[in-house]
């Protein structure tokens, strides 16, 4: 059994504990989160940090993003194993040159960004440019909410609370659909334009649009669509798309936990998923993945 | 530069030297085929067999699946790395033991069954099943040409040519649509019959036509959608496709000349592509693929 702490407790970290207890080889012995230390969690009571923490094989890391490198780097330093969904697009290569150092000198592994996209919609991308090396591939995201967006949206004044979706229109391009609930007596027009002009939608179409109850909005569907076209050798028009329509914060947890089953497999280093066999997310011998998956 | 032979020139053979030759990192050193021993290929002079090779680094085996296993192995106790597209899948757990033990008692690698089913379609159920534990994944294959029930149409009693389309009907159910051409005088009805009660297509719905000409119907294309539903942690009906629309010989090349780069990345040993590192498969060094595609 593989022993875990889960670190963070929100929405992708309760989803974390549910696939820890749906998966046959891996025990929870703790939970920690600072916001809710002392409350209960699957049966733990929540700790407030890593110290006195009974022995863990792998610490799986549900923490807000900017957090998390800090954080494995610490518990790297203690030898143990970690895993997260860092989706920091543009600092992941410094990160990982930061955790792999950590990790070689402490003998232990991580594996960075291992959420959907960072994540599986990476590998994906790897393996359509190794079907055909020529070409362009798309991401194509939604529909679905962006944190990030809806976060910003909240910040333009006058907005109690809003919802950024994200709709493919093709070809890696996306519209942006805000919801935005006022405050009382507060203007709509001067809250649209300011969120038009923010730096997160400047560069989108975006639609801005009050509601009364942006809760009532709220679902935590998202997917991918990746396409690409290219050429393997000389021959051109090679077709490939991969499509995803699932609930957010259950796939993340589930990336996360087949991520730490498969770090404990690795040599010490940092890992991000494309550099992973993808037969060491599975449980069990690698021969029946031969025998039932090749 | 990948020093590289290839072995076999036909449909298979043909595009690898044409994937080869479009790779900035291969470099063709030999092409050997038997039967063509002593023409030219991409400005070799065909070779009979191995015997008198320049030094090479890995040789692409695009020979028929029954002799690939042999040749691996002998090219393998040389030193000499190797791929194959090895497709019978019911022999690939004890094909990939044996050529693990050669491969490791010669320092060598291989890399087994990297085409595209087994091959890019084993890494996209592996990924699949990863990302949602719970679940049925399907293959679909086609709409294409099957070699294996093309062959076995035409052993039918006064058949002179045949095709076998194999069109998907959904949850991985397939139809065999059969074209025939007589020979003269033959008698259609009793070659259908026999055909419909061969065990190649007694299993399927089988719809058998005769035709003129059979070349006039010929084209490589194929396609394969892979679909899962299942669940990730507790949370049900996530939802999974993957599509392809390829030329067969062009895809299953390119993928044999990424296994050929991998190959050389591995430790000693056999490997199916589930085991490798996607990363592996593309040129150049690993952080720029970090950069790029994560």
């Amino acid at each position: 059994m593989i022993k875990t702490a889960v670190f963070g407790y929100g929405n992708v970290g309760k989803a974390v504990v549910e696939a820890v207890l749906c998966a046959g080889d891996f025990e929870l012995v703790a939970v920690v989160d600072n916001a809710l230390a002392g409350q209960q969690a699957a049966g733990q009571t929540i700790k407030s940090n890593e110290e006195g923490l009974p022995p863990v094989d792998v610490a799986i890391l549900a923490v807000p993003s900017r957090l998390a490198p800090g954080l494995a780097e610490s518990l790297l330093q203690k030898g143990i194993y970690t895993v997260d969904g860092y989706d920091i697009h543009g600092n992941i290569p410094e990160v990982w040159e930061k955790l792999g150092k950590v990790a070689k000198e402490n003998n232990a592994a991580a594996i960075l960004s291992a959420g959907w996209d960072p994540g599986t919609d990476s590998v994906i991308r790897t393996l359509f440019e190794a079907m055909a090396p020529r070409g362009i591939t798309y991401t194509n995201f939604g529909p679905g909410m962006s944190m990030g967006h809806s976060v910003a949206a909240k910040a333009a004044p006058g907005v109690a609370d809003a919802l950024s979706l994200t709709i493919p229109t093709g070809a890696g391009v996306h519209r942006r659909m805000v919801y935005i609930q006022m405050e009382e007596g507060a203007d709509f027009e001067a809250a649209a334009k300011s969120i038009k002009a923010d730096d997160y939608f400047a560069h989108d179409e975006t639609h801005v649009q009050q509601v009364e109850d942006v809760r009532a909005l709220m679902d935590m569907g998202h997917g991918t669509q990746i396409e690409r076209k290219g050429a393997s050798g000389n021959t051109q028009n090679q077709l490939f798309s991969f499509e995803m329509r699932i609930d957010n914060p259950a796939l993340t947890a589930q990336v996360l936990v087949c991520a730490a089953r498969a770090v404990l497999r690795q040599q010490s280093g940092c890992y991000t998923l494309i550099e992973i066999p993808p037969v060491d997310f599975l449980p069990g011998p690698r021969a029946d993945a031969v025998r039932r998956l090749v």
